[in-house]
């Protein structure tokens, strides 16, 4: 049993409707409307609560409607350990209709100043001194009145309590994390070839270019490449793995899920091809339904056998570049 | 000042997002994001507390999240007297759009079952008998568990109590109540031409059908005719209105605008003529903007002016029949 703490700096509530279909204009009655708190941090928990280990839950919270995630926590059996901030966190509507399409609005989150940046820090940092994790996760977006620079020195400063510190955001937000090194990052094609400065057109460049992002200091470099599946370069090699066919009725979690099945393997010292291989199950796993994987799903040693990895080369230095 | 208890008895939170346009299948960010108590007996409610009337707001709340509602009626001051059923209260989503577009997502409502049901009645019951009540006003949807069968049964027992009941709800509720002859009704004209069993294609055909829904027991009998504007019929004769144009930005609350001006008329003791102007030119008033009307808007006195309020005959028995 691992102790990690995932970190939602802007949560959410989700509201999710399933609608037979949206019509524009018009008051639509939903079959079923549900209120879940959400937040790629807290989703990561949830995985990894249910895996076994010991989870604390970390971020910004609004205090006037923070019930809902009491009660997820509880749930959860993970230790809360948000920063109530004043006000009420964001909740972002989620459309389903029977097409399978899915509209989200997402509103921009609670504003957070810099006292309130620097107070998460410290009670992080001191929380860290007190009880060791063996990672600290990092995930989602920023809220608003917290700019990418200020992010990127705030987890320089999380990265120098000498914890494991990964970190799954996006866009400019995952660039200035790259450069402060942390322990993982795993970014999209897009993120990957914005950071490379070059377009990733062939499994060679994508492989090439995780490569670098390791080389740049990154111990677990992970490229979400859709189709190619995932790419995952460290300092014992690269591998890849591609998920097994399943019917996907919503991927909302399953980068989450993808994420803790990592945090999980790595961190439990199962090797680099039995972790890779149970990250990559569980996520195409939680695509079957609503919400994150299931390990305890019945046919999940099916979707174990059915993932494939492939062992691309040794070490890095080995490597296509 | 008179005393009203206003029920909701299906209330939502209402969670409105205003966007520059809509797109479907994809994440949208809205410029604001807005979550507020709402159900027309709160709306009712929090007009004629700002009209200084002593408002009391009634029904069913689930009280995971009543945080919003009780921040609500502390601003409004009006008193809580909701009953808490377990769970959380729906919350809707409206997506305004820059073009005007409002698209509505009404979910269920919280369930309630008998035990409740009747756990208010008595509550209610309770209330008017120590401290009596002017008006008493049942505004809104019905919620799941409470048929309506069981709402006409459930209203004659409030009616019961002697107190005038007002009752603004729609489709087959409506229908039921006026079945039970409440102290008023405001059906569309779809709605009376259900009821009346005529389509009501003339001015003379809805003015007709008013009249007998007076004759059938409803001492305050409006219609809500569109662009006929709005058809009273009392014991005292008969009076049509009709708005003053205003730039529509949002008709929401525009209804329940209009009963609680009404209410406020009757209620404080005003003539037929002065209690329809104002109701009529303060419903006005709130399509201008969001929320209810704001009888203390700068041209308010003009709104009054333009609202043109013509005197139809001197008593029912000189009606159209």
């Amino acid at each position: 049993m691992a102790r990690v703490v995932c970190i939602t700096l802007n949560p959410a509530l989700d509201l999710a409707f399933a609608l037979e279909t949206l019509t524009l204009g018009a008051v639509n009655r939903p079959q079923h409307a549900q209120l879940e708190a959400a937040g790629k941090g807290v989703n990561v928990a949830r995985v990894l609560a249910a895996l076994g280990h010991d989870v604390v839950v970390s971020g910004f919270l609004g205090g006037d409607n923070d019930g809902p995630f009491q009660r997820a926590f509880q749930h959860m059996g993970v230790t809360d350990a948000f920063l109530r901030v004043p006000g009420e966190t964001r909740i972002n509507a989620k459309l389903a209709e029977k097409s399978g399409r899915v509209t989200d609005i997402n509103g921009p989150g609670i504003a957070v100043d810099a006292a309130q940046v620097a107070s998460l820090l410290e009670t992080l940092e001191k929380q860290l001194a007190d009880t060791p994790a063996d990672a600290v996760l990092v995930a989602g977006s920023l809220p608003p009145g917290l700019d990418v620079t200020a992010f990127g020195e705030w987890l320089a400063r999380l990265k120098a309590t000498g914890v494991a510190l990964w970190v799954d955001t996006s866009g400019d937000a995952l660039l200035r994390a790259i450069d402060i090194a942390p322990e993982a990052v795993k970014p999209n094609e897009v993120e990957l070839a914005d950071w490379a400065g070059d377009p990733l057109e062939s499994h060679q460049s994508r492989l090439s270019a995780t490569t670098r992002l390791h080389q740049a200091g990154v111990r677990q470099a992970l490229l979400s490449a859709g189709a190619d599946g995932v790419i995952w370069v460290n300092a014992q090699g690269a591998w890849q793995a591609t998920p097994p066919k399943v019917q996907a009725v919503n991927t909302v979690g399953a980068g989450d899920t993808f994420v803790a099945g990592m945090l999980h393997g790595l961190l439990s010292g199962e090797s680099e091809e039995q972790t890779l291989r149970f990250a990559t199950a569980l996520s195409a796993e939680s695509v079957r339904h609503v919400g994150v994987g299931n390990a305890r799903a019945d046919d999940f040693s099916l979707l174990l056998q059915r993932t494939r990895v492939q062992h691309l080369h040794a070490s890095h230095t080995e490597g296509a570049l």
